[in-house]
């Protein structure tokens, strides 16, 4: 790490309930006690993998170079996939290998399906050790085995320290819409935010000109804006991250249109 | 910025559910790595100004000279609301010119109801310029022009280096009751904390003693009480802030009573 | 406090809708700039002080040695109860004297049912003085007595310049379950997190071997598991604490089985 004060992002489908995401942060400061942490998030719903890795994949732009961003929706924990960490351009990536790191990638090495594909040269990545000397029920790999990982990188220790290499990850296929012929993209909702509004797998820039309509279940919305503070009822327009949000103006699209994550859109275009 | 550590607290309508305000932390880190950043809280309703320039007004005096207080609940976003950056006594105050940062004002020069007003002579306020070169869609204000600014300050940039002065803003008249006869003062629900107490316009002071009863939601509360362990049932008290609140004790007020952020309160003196 | 940055915790009953705890983390920042604070948990169900004992009781073991534990679930807010500072081993906890912070007793020495104990001679301990310089009602002591006290033990204060000698705590009885035969254990739900999981009162250690089945709402689980990749419908394992679980594989056991905190459980071994 350069001089300059170690930081490490958090992202988990703990939630803030318990003391879990505490626990990690204690374990962080023990080992290394300057790092600064943030919260990313933890309202991941639970266990879902691909909502995890849209919420950091849109994130970490944000961070400075050097950043380490610790990520856990591990539904397989305590079984034997992986845990990771990703040396990828000026960043480090900590998770498990189950596809939540998948922006570590370059898209054009990322999978048409989830599938595992082999790291590209310019990538390094190691396989962290599992601690197998309790009871794996009594592990908490978040605390024990990730948090730990990331707080040793942030002391300085080399990324081959902590494992044995890896040669290839298992990886979602890049976020972005389907073709389906000239004037039809399809795809589903990937995030629900706060505001009810919902965030789909189709990138603005897949679209040469402002599109004609979503259709969102069952909901065909044709008032397209560039703010959520033009038009009225039910908007489209292209969020922060770049992908095609519906909103409701002074409302809650998600609730309104009964819609969930893994919802089809369409966008005619 | 004098040589302690600078420190920025974050007051939005974003939820964390989102990495939002993860992002706007990232960016802060980007431009002032040493900069300490504190929460205080998310969970503004969304776009409800008046309660977010409430929570702001009761919260910072909880912090030391020099801090900067960054506030984003901004309905207005991408439209040509302005970005304001306000140097007040000793602290700053950065956020949309939507009333959220009324209490940069002293109490006497904030107007009987929503209105531009001119700043006085010892207030210094800047415009921070909008981005214009992207599509306003991908523009993410509290992270690409609030949180920029506000770390820049910490950072130990001047006021005047961040953008052109400006004259006067937006405001919100003081949190206060309004006196309708020697022993009826009116006022009503601007916040409901996590325990469902319903905290009030109506400042303790502007009573010249124990209120005799608060009625609010068609309910008549005259048990009045000084801490929330006495009485039982519904009982009114001046809380932290010196606010008159409403309290269920051991319960939930909002929920027994259906109440709601805006509801009318009448307190007898 | 030794030459590391000195660290404090927050566990409250405040959520995070309000801006307590920013005020919190406001009035340490003023008191001792350099304190790194950290959130364990502030969704303890109101008032409730057993959960945010236990809380607490398992978490703090992931912190280093040094830390300050605030906690603050106090009912008893502005009533006689006391407010303690305590030095325990090598850690220091700050809260209400109510039961909160029964963690600092060795196991001994805590009661069989909940009540006041003598601490051992090796414990230290002081209440701190309440200000009455003001009316009751306006003070927040979570922010004004107990947050105070902490950062100026975080500053290098003694313990004893803190308060007077208390020489007696109020303590809860440990967490665990009670043997009723040879191969019955009963018990509660103690906490219920994010995933629905019901955490019970039931130490894992207490029982010889794997559990045959463990009935808890009117509903027997005999699928005992030791990840939450085994096994499907309900299960019950260890947690990451040492506490005997219910959880449901990819769903949410407390909302499967209507089950709340404080239902009994009988765990069969």
């Amino acid at each position: 790490m350069a001089a300059r004060q170690p930081l490490i992002t958090l992202l988990t489908d703990f939630g803030l309930d318990d003391t879990y995401v505490g626990q990690m942060k204690g374990v962080i400061a023990g080992i290394c006690p300057g790092a600064m942490v943030i919260d990313l998030a933890h309202a991941v719903r639970p266990q879902q993998v691909e909502q995890g890795a849209f919420l950091l994949e849109t994130a970490i732009g944000a961070f400075p170079a050097g950043s380490i961003h610790l990520a856990v929706v591990d539904p397989g924990v305590g079984t034997e996939r992986a845990a990771l960490v990703i040396q990828a351009q000026d960043r480090y990536l900590v998770g498990p290998d189950n596809g939540l790191l998948s922006c570590a990638l370059p898209t054009e090495c990322r999978p048409p399906s989830p599938a595992r594909v082999v790291l590209p040269d310019r990538m390094r990545a190691v396989r962290l050790p599992i601690p197998r000397d309790r009871p794996v029920s009594a592990t908490f790999h978040g605390r024990d085995v990730f948090a730990v990982a990331a707080a040793h990188l942030a002391a300085g220790a080399s990324l081959d320290s902590l494992g044995e290499r890896a040669g290839d990850m298992f990886a979602l296929p890049p976020f972005a819409g389907n073709r389906r012929s000239p004037d039809l993209i399809t795809g589903r909702v990937v995030h629900i935010d706060r505001f009810g509004n919902l965030i789909t797998t189709v990138l603005a820039e897949q679209l040469h000109s402002r599109p004609r309509a979503v259709t969102i279940a069952g909901k065909r919305v044709d008032t397209i804006v560039t703010t959520y503070a033009e038009g009225a009822g039910l908007v489209a327009l292209t969020g922060s991250s770049g992908y095609l949000e519906v909103a409701e103006v002074n409302g809650n699209a998600a609730a309104r249109l009964g819609a969930s994550i893994g919802d089809a859109v369409a966008v005619e275009c």
